[in-house]
């Protein structure tokens, strides 16, 4: 059997268990999902066990901390897992919604109701606690998950699959609705990938490299949740303090992270007097500083080096930060739609026309004004949880929680009426 | 310079007049469209000159009298296409409306707001009025519309280009914002296909070979307007003068479009009581009937043929049924499921039971009671105009109005929270 014919044969699987699900009550889902915390909390023992065996390996590869401390789970993390899922069950069950409904002059009664996608194809890296979080969501909202995590935490998520599986068919539910991808070779997720018409929905999530790989390779439907170029701009108007204190956070909080600020943009109008002051919070917290011809001759005396071209829309995940001098609103709108990525962009002012302009003429899934860029976040916006950050304008744009992962169908109710 | 190249350029003009788009007023676009309605006025004659070529050349290559009627504009069409433009003035313009709005415990502001998608390819056959409707649509969407319509259309699809490129300038918006591909080689069209990051939306409209081609190629996201293979179900509690009435409108009013039925299902408790009256009433509007074994049987002395398998699931788009008696409600549903293209069903009963279980099982983008499947529609439903018909659930699922061709973006204000 070629790993096409193997792979279509496990979303045939998937395809078939989602009309089960899809149909599935409230009550039966939530039930799963109390299930799934439970078997976490009991499988603790083995799912550590498993996840040192994937340590290991990643300890002989050389991989560095950061790795290896993406790729652990440990008592602590597992119960953190098993809570998430708890959480989920208090969320409010998209399907079945009725988001609008209207009367036609007929007589016609429209309603507009959501249902699941279907079948969910996540591909992600190695962190394997979103196994349990993706899976859980992709529960709640009526869709079968297919799992693909990274080969380094396969076992990891082995053991955390098999949890679900149990967790499944305690509620009644087909263990084909939350399904570990058997094997993690670039074969099978490329053939995966060509699926169309099994798989309803990828949702790569990682490193630009995994989301290149699938953008380029996929025929089934993809929504990116891709890199976040995200940039703060102080404007002329701003509030210093305020300001520092959200260049800080938006920075120096998690730099890890996509919602993070890259760049700083500062007004040229309130430059001189902002420049040294946010320089020196951002170099309090180690963070190294990159900053534009105007920024370096603004700081004599600073360690601040030059950036380079490429270092103004790039993604650093780490304590550094490009800095730019910018020519008011119109400069730093400019410089947000050339190198920006959609993600998230931020404005500090006190400017009601300024804060107006920014959020108007601003593509990005989340435009904050006065605050933190950290607040584009499906949590911090009272979506509960998140599978993630679409950086896809179609579909879901920005945190997609639970009504993300549905679509809506119109039901019309008539009596007899023809055309 | 080659294919790619060249399509990358028209790309990034189209890109680059996204901007300006997304910022238009509403009486921009409104002027716009005005202006572009009388052009096509004025322009009568020459678009009827452009389309005699086109209609010349499709008689030579020996095209069929339903392709040459498609194909044909005459001033009658063309004040139609006007008049369709003028109605799209009249609706509400999508960008910048807020859909939801809600405060978070720290205080921060959030609402959902709508913005353009970008830039969305329109890919299409034979009928060039779809180069003035389409545009409309993206225009007052804020969107820049890539129109390629079928090569048989190419002259036609040009007059109508050039009437738009003047109306763009009159109202002050850059002549980008509409723009015919211009060459109809399947080498362009893939080179387009392939500019993720410079085209956001590919629609393709028209037979199944085109949209085939575009799902297998296409690296940019597609919401696909696939075939309709739409039932109506006869349950066993229904009123058989309306199931008449509305499985004869359903199928014979107009068989080429895609919310045509093109498979009667009877449950086998009413079917010796239904079938003939239904027979009837479709041959005597000149329909073929394709039914089941037991169909057949119930039938004797009427002509119906013996359906093979594979007239279940086929799109006919023509005066052509197939019949199939089905074991009760659980039977439908099954077949739907099997058969269906998740574009329309419907159910004629008396049972609200019956009802409840049919809208709440069936997956396609419209689920009706007791009415036509020809409801399903975006002037029938309220949406004003639409662009086509999605039998994709992402983003969209069933008919795509101006709401469908937006995005949401989160806009946050907040006075300095931080995280």
């Amino acid at each position: 059997m070629t790993t096409l014919d193997a792979m279509r044969g496990f979303a045939q699987r998937a395809k078939a268990a989602s009309r089960v699900m899809a149909n599935a009550t409230t009550a039966q889902k939530n039930q799963a999902l109390t299930a799934l915390a439970n078997e976490l909390r009991t499988r603790t023992a083995s799912i550590v066990e498993a996840n040192a065996l994937d340590l290991a390996d990643a300890k002989t590869a050389g991989k560095n901390a950061a790795f290896i401390d993406r790729l652990l789970l440990d008592p602590a993390r597992i119960e953190a897992m098993a809570k998430a899922v708890e959480f989920i069950v208090t969320l409010e069950d998209p399907i079945g919604e009725v988001t609008e409904t209207w009367r036609q002059p007929n007589g016609l009664e429209v309603r507009k109701v959501r249902l699941p996608l279907g079948v969910v194809l996540m591909i992600y890296e190695s962190r394997p606690n979103v196994t349990s979080d993706a899976a859980a969501l992709c529960l709640k909202s009526g869709n079968v998950a297919l799992l693909r995590g990274g080969s380094e935490a396969f076992r990891s998520n082995k053991a955390i699959a098999e949890a679900l599986s149990a967790a499944l068919s305690t509620a009644g539910l087909p263990s084909d609705a939350a399904m570990l991808v058997p094997d993690t070779s670039r074969e099978s997720m490329l053939a995966l990938l060509t699926l169309d018409g099994l798989i309803d929905l990828c949702i790569p999530r990682g490193g630009e490299g995994l989301i290149r790989f699938v953008a380029e390779n996929a025929r089934v439907p993809v929504v990116k949740h891709y890199q976040g170029v995200c940039h703060v701009y102080v404007h002329h108007d701003a509030d210093l303090e305020m300001a520092e204190r959200i260049v800080v956070n938006a920075k120096a909080s998690r730099p890890g992270v996509c919602n993070a600020m890259e760049c700083l943009l500062v007004d040229e109008a309130v430059a001189p007097a902002a420049l040294p002051k946010l320089a020196r919070a951002l170099l309090e917290k180690k963070v190294e500083l990159r900053g534009c011809e105007k920024t370096v001759a603004l700081l004599p005396g600073v360690p601040v080096t030059r950036a380079a071209e490429t270092d103004f829309g790039k993604e650093f995940l780490d304590l550094i930060c490009a800095v730019k001098v910018v020519n008011g609103l119109d400069g730093a709108l400019e410089h947000i739609a050339r190198y920006g990525s959609e993600h998230t962009e931020a404005i500090v002012t006190t400017s009601r026309d300024a804060a107006r302009r920014f959020t108007r003429e601003v593509t990005a899934s989340g435009v904050i004004v006065n605050a933190s860029t950290r607040f584009n976040d499906g949590g911090e916006l009272g979506l509960g949880a998140e599978v993630g950050i679409s950086t896809s304008r179609l579909h879901a744009f920005g945190p997609m929680g639970l009504r993300e992962l549905t679509a809506q169908k119109f039901v019309v109710e008539g009596d007899g009426q023809i055309r």
